[in-house]
C-alpha cells in the first residue's frame, strides 16, 4: 500500500479552509509516496446533483504531491469527495486504494474498498451572511420572561390568566400541575414581566451583557408562551405594546439589543386563529368555523377534532407553513407580524423549531428581514445545521439567504463532554474544528453558543454543582468563536434539572457573588478583546488539556482549560494544533514554557503578533 | 290477636314527649282491645345498666287503657322499652304479643316474637342545655375564610406560603394539585382573609345574618386549615391577632356573633408541635426530639416515621386527647387555647370531628367554656347524636355538660330527600319527629341546621340547579326548628360538586339576585317571627306535601312545601299531624280551606292563637 496523506484542515492539502462559494476555486493536494503512481483522482459528487460522481485526475506537482483545482460545478449545496490512488506494484499488478474521511474528519485514512469510504463534506454556500456589527460584538443573555423579575412595586402579578396558578413565593421550585394522564391542568406562573426587565437593566449592565434573547412574549396561555394566542399582542401578564416599545427604547439607549422568539410552526389551541375554547367568539377561528379566514391554515383529518399538531400535542395545532395567507400574515404583508415588531425596534429573531419550517418559509422571513438590515435571524437547530436532514430533506439553513446562524447546541455538548471528562481534549478539538469546517465561515462565527437554555438541564446542575468546572464552562463560552449566550440565572449559580426545574425564578436574594463576578470578568474580557469578538481561531490540545488560539492580524489570545481534578502541564512539545497557526515556533515555545495548570483551572494569555 | 295501639309521639300515650331527665316521671299508656287481658307490661332496660330488663305491670285504667309511671331509675343514658300484652283466648290458651317501635318510630307495631321487637328509645339527659339568647336568635353564615373575600385594596394576597399556589383568578374553580399517588403536592389558595370579612360586614348585614361560623383560622399549611400548625396564632394569610380582635369587635358592634372551628383531634405534620419539616427548628417538636414537650402528645409505633394519624393521613398526626398536658394546653391552663380566643371575644366553638374526641375531653372543654357563659359549643356529628356510637361506645354528646348542640346533617338529608322526591312527605315528617323525640328538647332546638357545608356537595348543585327547589330548601332551613346556618355562597347561587368544588370563591361579581333576595326575605322572617325563633313545632303532611307548624303561646306559623313539579292541593281532610296540635279543628279547617300549592312552591301563613 502506498503512503498517502491528506488533511482537509491544513492549507497544504486543502485551500481555502472549510466551506466555499460556487465561484470559489478549491485547491486539493494529496501526498502519495509510491514508486509507480498511475493516477490520483479527486472524486466528487454533489448531493442531489445531476451526476453520481465527477472524477478529476490530479496533477503530479512533484515531491509526491498531486493536486487539482475544483470549482463547485453545481452551485450551493453539499458536495462529498474522496481520492483514489492507482499504482503499479513491482509485480506489474495495478491496484487502487482510496483516501477518505474517517469518523474523525480532517486527517482521514486510506481504504482498500471503495464502498467503505466515508467521503469528506464540502459545503458550498450561496452568500456570505455578514451580520450587523452589534451582533458580532454581542454577549447575549437569555430571559424566560415569567421567571426573571416582577417589576410591580408590590409584587402584584399583571393580568393573571383564568384557570392559572401563581406561585406563592418566587423561591418555590417550578411544578407542572398535571392530571392523571399527564396533561397540564393549569399553567403555573411566577409573574415576571417586561417592567421587571426594565428595572433590572442596571443589573444587566453590571453583568455586562449587551443583547437579550427573549423567550416568547406574545399572548399565550402557558408560562412559556410557545402556544401563541395572538402574534400581534404582548401577553398582558408581561405588559402591553406601549410598555414594550418603551423598554426596547430603554434597552437600546443602554446599548442592549433584543431578539424575540419567533414561534411560527404552530399556535396555541386557544388562540385567535384556532379558538378551541371559544374565547374569541362562538363562531370564530378555524376550530369553530370552516369559513374562518384561519381555517385554511390548519390541517384537519376530521373536522374539527382531529388536526395536525406539533408532536401530537393537541394544545399546539400545527400551521401549514405553505399556506399563502399564513405566510402573508407572518412576513409578506406590509403589516405582517415581522413588520409590526420590527417597526417597534426589535433587533432580530430566534426561529423556534426551525426544522419544522420549510426552507422557503425561512427564506421568506429572511427576505422580509432584509428590509431591516440591523436584524439577525437565528434558527433553533440542535445538530450540525450544515448537514441537517429533517423530514428526509437536507436543509438550506446556512447556505445563504436563510439564517444568519443557529443555536449552537453541539458547542454545548462539547463543553459538557470535556468538563465531564467523557471525551479527550483531542476529540473535542476535532469536533469543533469539524463544525468550523462544515459551516460557512460567517455562519460559524454567527452561531449563538450556549451552555444551557430553557430546554436543557442547567449547566451548574449538569456539572454536579462543581463550582470550578462551572467557571470553566462560562469562561470557554465567552472565549469561544460564535456569539455567547448566557441563560438567565446561570451567572447567579442557579441550579435546575430538566424542564420545569430549569426555569426557576431568578434568585434575586441569593445571587452567588463568586460565580457572578467570574461571569462579569469574562463578559468584560469578551467585549474588550478584539481577538474574541472578531478573531479567527484554532484549537489545540495535549493529552490532558484543551486550548484555543484566537487571533486577528494584530493580536492573539490563548486560553487553555484543564478539566481534570489534578494539575496538568502544558509543555509546547506536547501541543497539537489542529490547523497551521499564525505564530512562530519561538512565540509558541515562549508562551508554553513550563506551564502548569491547576486542576479545574485555566490559563489565559494575550499578546501582540 | 288483640288490637293494641301505642304512639310515643302522642301525649295520650307518652308524657312528656321525647327525652327526659332522671327525676322526671314518664307516663306510658297503651290501648289494648281484648276480652281477657291478663297482663300488660312495660319492659325497659338501660343500656349499660345493672339489669337486663325491668318489668312494670301496667294498671288497667279502664276504657281499654293500661298505664304506668316510670322514672329513669339509673340516671342519664339511653333506655329502651317496649310492651308485652298477655291475654287468654276463648279456648283458654294464654298468649303473649309485644308492641315495639317499627322502622318508623312513633306508632310502632305488634310483634308475635319477642326477639324481633325493636324497642323505643328513651333518652335520659342530665342537664338542660340552655344557650345564650344570641344563639337561639341566630341566623348563622358559614365562612370558609380563604374563599370569601380578599380585603386588600389591590387583591394582593397576604403572606403567601412557601410552595403554595395562588389562583390566577378568583372565578377559577378549585383544584387539588396532586402527585401520581394522589398526594397533595402544593396547597392552593385564593387569598380570602379576615379584612375581607370585615369589608363584607355591610353585605352580611344586608343579607341579614347575625352570626358567623368560621372555618379554621389558625396558622396551618393548607387552605382549609384543619392541619393546625399553631393554635395560638392567626394564619398570616388571614391576618394577625390585632386584626382579628378588631374584626371581632366590629362584628359584635354590628350584632354579629362568631364561633370558631376547634380542631383538636389532630394537628398538621408541619406544626410547632410535630415539626416534621423542621420549620420550627432543627431539634424542636415531637418528630425531631423525644424530649420535646410535645412528644407525649403523639403515639409513635416506630419513632419517628410511624405514628397514629387521622384516617391514616400522614399529614395529620393524631393527638392523644387523654394526654394531660395536651388537655392543659387546649382548655385547662389559664392561658389555654380556649382562654386565649375566648378573651379575644369569640362566641363559641364548633368542635371538628367530635367523634374522635373522648367524652371527657369534650366535657373538659365545656367545663372551661362555662367560664364564658355567652359561648356555645357545637359538635360536628353527622348522624343522630343521641344514639351515636363511635369506636364501640355510645357518646354522651347531648346528655348534658358536653355539647350545646350538633351540626344537624340528618336535617339536611331530610330536606334533600324531600326535594328530590326520594321519600314521601310522611317519611320525612317522621324522620324529623324521631330526631326531635331522641334529642333533649333544648339540644334539638340548639342544633346547627344546614343544607350544605364545606364537606358536602353544594345544595344548588345537589338539586340539579333547580332554582325553585333551591328556594324551598332555603326557606325550610329558615323555618325549621334548630339554628339555621347558611353556607357562604349558597345565597348567591353558587354551584359546586364535592370538595374541592364546593369551596369556590364567593362570586362577588355574579350574585344571583333572585336567590339572594329570597334568602334575605326568609332570614328577615326568621328574625322577626318569634314562633320561628322560640316556638315549638309539629310536623304534618299529606300524600304530597310536607308542612310544619311552629307555635308559641301567642302565635303560630304554618309553612307547607310542595316539592313536586305539579300543583298539589292541601285540603284539611288530607292532613296528618304527627303530634297533637294546639289549634282547634276550626282554625285548621279555616287555614286549609281550598289550598292549592303550585309546583315547587310553598304556602306560608302566620296567625294569633
Amino acid at each position: 500500500m502506498p503512503h498517502v496523506y491528506y488533511n482537509s484542515w491544513l492549507s497544504a492539502y486543502k485551500k481555502p479552509f472549510g466551506a466555499v462559494r460556487p465561484e470559489d476555486q478549491v485547491c486539493f493536494q494529496v501526498d502519495v509516496h509510491e514508486n509507480q503512481v498511475i493516477d490520483v483522482q479527486c472524486r466528487i459528487r454533489k448531493e442531489n446533483g445531476t451526476q453520481e460522481e465527477k472524477i478529476y485526475s490530479m496533477k503530479d506537482a512533484g515531491d509526491h504531491c498531486f493536486s487539482c483545482i475544483y470549482t463547485p460545478h453545481e452551485g450551493k449545496g453539499l458536495y462529498f469527495y474522496y481520492f483514489s490512488i492507482t499504482w503499479k506494484e513491482d509485480n506489474g499488478e495495478e491496484l487502487t486504494a482510496f483516501w477518505g474521511a474517517s469518523e474523525v474528519k480532517g486527517e482521514g485514512k486510506l481504504y482498500e474498498e471503495q464502498h467503505e469510504v466515508i467521503p469528506y463534506q464540502l459545503t458550498c454556500f450561496e452568500k456570505k451572511e455578514k451580520t450587523p456589527d452589534w451582533y458580532r460584538e454581542a454577549v447575549f443573555y437569555q430571559i424566560f420572561p415569567d421567571r426573571f423579575y416582577n417589576g410591580n412595586p408590590d409584587g402584584k402579578v399583571n393580568a393573571p390568566k383564568r384557570n392559572s396558578f401563581i406561585y406563592g413565593d418566587t423561591r418555590d421550585t417550578p411544578l407542572y400541575v398535571r392530571g392523571l394522564k399527564g396533561e397540564i391542568l393549569r399553567w403555573d406562573f411566577y409573574g415576571g414581566n417586561l417592567e421587571g426587565i426594565r428595572q433590572k437593566i442596571p443589573y444587566l449592565k453590571t453583568l455586562g451583557i449587551n443583547a437579550i434573547y427573549l423567550n416568547p412574549i406574545f399572548q399565550a396561555a402557558s408560562n412559556h408562551r410557545y402556544d401563541t394566542a395572538n402574534y400581534m399582542k404582548v401577553d398582558p401578564m408581561l405588559g402591553d405594546e406601549t410598555l414594550f416599545q418603551e423598554i426596547i427604547d430603554n434597552l437600546h439607549a443602554e446599548g442592549i439589543h433584543v431578539i424575540l422568539d419567533g414561534v411560527f410552526s404552530h399556535v396555541g389551541r386557544n388562540s385567535v386563529y384556532f379558538n378551541y375554547d371559544g374565547t374569541y367568539g362562538e363562531d370564530k377561528g378555524a376550530y369553530r368555523n370552516r369559513n374562518s379566514r384561519y381555517y385554511p391554515w390548519f390541517t384537519f383529518s376530521e373536522y374539527p377534532d382531529k388536526y395536525a399538531s406539533w408532536w401530537g400535542i393537541d394544545d399546539l395545532p400545527e400551521v401549514d407553513k405553505f399556506n399563502q395567507e399564513f405566510q402573508d400574515y407572518i412576513y409578506r404583508e406590509d403589516d405582517s407580524v415581522l413588520d409590526k415588531w420590527s417597526k417597534l425596534g426589535v433587533d432580530g429573531w430566534r426561529l423556534d423549531v426551525a426544522d419544522e419550517l420549510p426552507d422557503a418559509f425561512i427564506a421568506g422571513i429572511r427576505h422580509k428581514l432584509n428590509q431591516y438590515p440591523e436584524q439577525v435571524l437565528i434558527g433553533e437547530v440542535w445538530e450540525d445545521a450544515s448537514n441537517k436532514i429533517s423530514y428526509d430533506e437536507r436543509r438550506e439553513y446556512i447556505l445563504g439567504n436563510h439564517l444568519h446562524g443557529v443555536m449552537n447546541y453541539p458547542f454545548r455538548n462539547t463543553v459538557l463532554d470535556l468538563l465531564q471528562l467523557e471525551k479527550s481534549p483531542k476529540e473535542l478539538a476535532q469536533r469543533l474544528t469539524q463544525l468550523h469546517e462544515n459551516y460557512p465561515e460567517d455562519i460559524f462565527f454567527n452561531n449563538l453558543n450556549n451552555i444551557g437554555t430553557h430546554d436543557t438541564k442547567r449547566i451548574y446542575t449538569f456539572l454536579g454543582e462543581d463550582r470550578e468546572r462551572l467557571k470553566l464552562a462560562l469562561s470557554f463560552l465567552l472565549i469561544a468563536p460564535g456569539i455567547p449566550c448566557l441563560y438567565y440565572g446561570d451567572e447567579a449559580g442557579l441550579t435546575g434539572e430538566q424542564d420545569p426545574d430549569n426555569r426557576k425564578f431568578f434568585p434575586w436574594e441569593d445571587i452567588d457573588q463568586d460565580i457572578f463576578k467570574h461571569c462579569q470578568k469574562w463578559v468584560t474580557e469578551r467585549k474588550q478583546n478584539n481577538t474574541l469578538k472578531y478573531g479567527d481561531f484554532i484549537l489545540f490540545h495535549t493529552e490532558d488539556v484543551l486550548g484555543i488560539l484566537r487571533f486577528t492580524d494584530e493580536a492573539y489570545t490563548i486560553y487553555v482549560m484543564n478539566p481534570h481534578d489534578e494539575a496538568k502541564s502544558c509543555h509546547f512539545n506536547d501541543l497539537h494544533f489542529l490547523r497551521e497557526i499564525p505564530l512562530t515556533d519561538e512565540m509558541v515555545q515562549d508562551i508554553f514554557k513550563d506551564i502548569m495548570i491547576d486542576g479545574k483551572s485555566d490559563f489565559f494569555v494575550t499578546g501582540k503578533r
